[in-house]
């Protein structure tokens, strides 16, 4: 019987460098024959992405409700385990995701102050008992974060979404929320510090990775 | 202080000729010099609207999981909540609602078999202790309100949306779903038997309405 798949989640704030070494960790673990499946939340499949759309969407004048906003991160993760990850584990392949329920806890708990109790309900509700086999969290101080975010818009030309409009007290909040997620889960969640130049978060990275990927290889 | 207002749900399956009746409903209501905000599920509000607009489109091949068809209901309903049906009712309006939870109860447990104690969850969560104070079900046997509908489609040019498409062993489903919510609340719900003339339902709606929400008025 083929074996499951590891699920893998990369998780910090707004700026702290998560898609340059998602793909650096994608890298990582191809290169030692994984098939890996790399995604993100809110989205993944057309129909979640469609959602996040919803989620990300400034342009409304009408104020989106913090419970409504829970519920469509939820819908959109129902859907994306439905239809992407679930099945992608169940066949071998690791799933590589960029943000997951943690983040969930980060921006709806800490950052717009939903009770974790209210939001581990929908947990058990959608995932039941699937949990992320890893969790690696991108830290540094909202600062250094915003500073990248900035440089980051800035040579893009993109503008901000609904939650990188947020103040500063979010971010601290949505850090925060975080750090206590890793420091009550060590065993599942990593913290990389990740104020630093990239060669040293993916040399850190690297070192998280042979501790405690290489002997599920 | 303002008296709260009433709050009054319409429901049915499709065909069964909820739009003309909601105006009715709403007509008798304001002659009788009540502040009446109409409204209608999913949606009712901008953000809650978009929320229906992915709820309905049948243009993507990806199946929609009824998990997550379950919780979009439930974010459209609690934007609907927050920004539309309670301040309304809180400033003594009486909201008219062309359907609501016992929609969910009809189209996603008996339509999609997801268990009612699964739904009951969701509205708990989003309702907390919010219920209405009448509800009044619309009822005819599935084949003449296939027929109905297939009238109204013909005559519009309209196309049939993602539940319209289902297959009358789904609406018999949300039929029967139904009418066991009205018998397990009777003080709540009130049948009305919709498989006649468009006087002879509304005689029967004001006869209703006479004997539950003239003592309110």
């Amino acid at each position: 019987m083929q074996q499951r798949g590891r699920f893998i989640t990369l998780e910090g704030g707004e700026g702290v460098g998560k898609s340059t070494n998602l793909a650096w960790v994608a890298q990582w673990l191809t290169a030692r024959g994984v098939e890996v499946v790399r995604t993100r939340e809110p989205g993944g499949t057309p129909r979640a992405e469609a959602i996040r759309e919803l989620l990300l969407d400034p342009s409304s004048d009408e104020p989106l409700d913090a419970d409504a906003e829970l519920l469509l991160v939820f819908a959109a993760r129902a859907q994306h385990l439905a239809q992407q990850i679930r099945p992608a584990l169940e066949r071998g392949a690791w799933v590589l995701c960029d943000r997951f329920t943690d983040a969930t806890f980060a921006y709806q708990g800490g950052g717009r102050g939903i009770p974790a109790a209210r939001i581990a309900e929908l947990e058990r509700f959608v995932q039941r008992d699937l949990q992320p086999d890893l969790t690696l969290l991108l830290d540094m101080p909202v600062a250094s974060a915003q500073r990248r975010l900035q440089g980051r818009l800035s040579a893009s030309g993109e503008t901000r979404d609904r939650f990188e409009r947020e103040r500063s007290a979010f971010f601290d909040a949505v850090r925060s929320a975080y750090l206590e997620r890793a420091s009550g889960s060590p065993q599942r969640m990593a913290v990389i510090d990740a104020d630093a130049p990239l060669e040293t978060v993916q040399a850190r990275l690297v070192a998280c990775l042979e501790a405690r990927v290489t002997p599920w290889l």
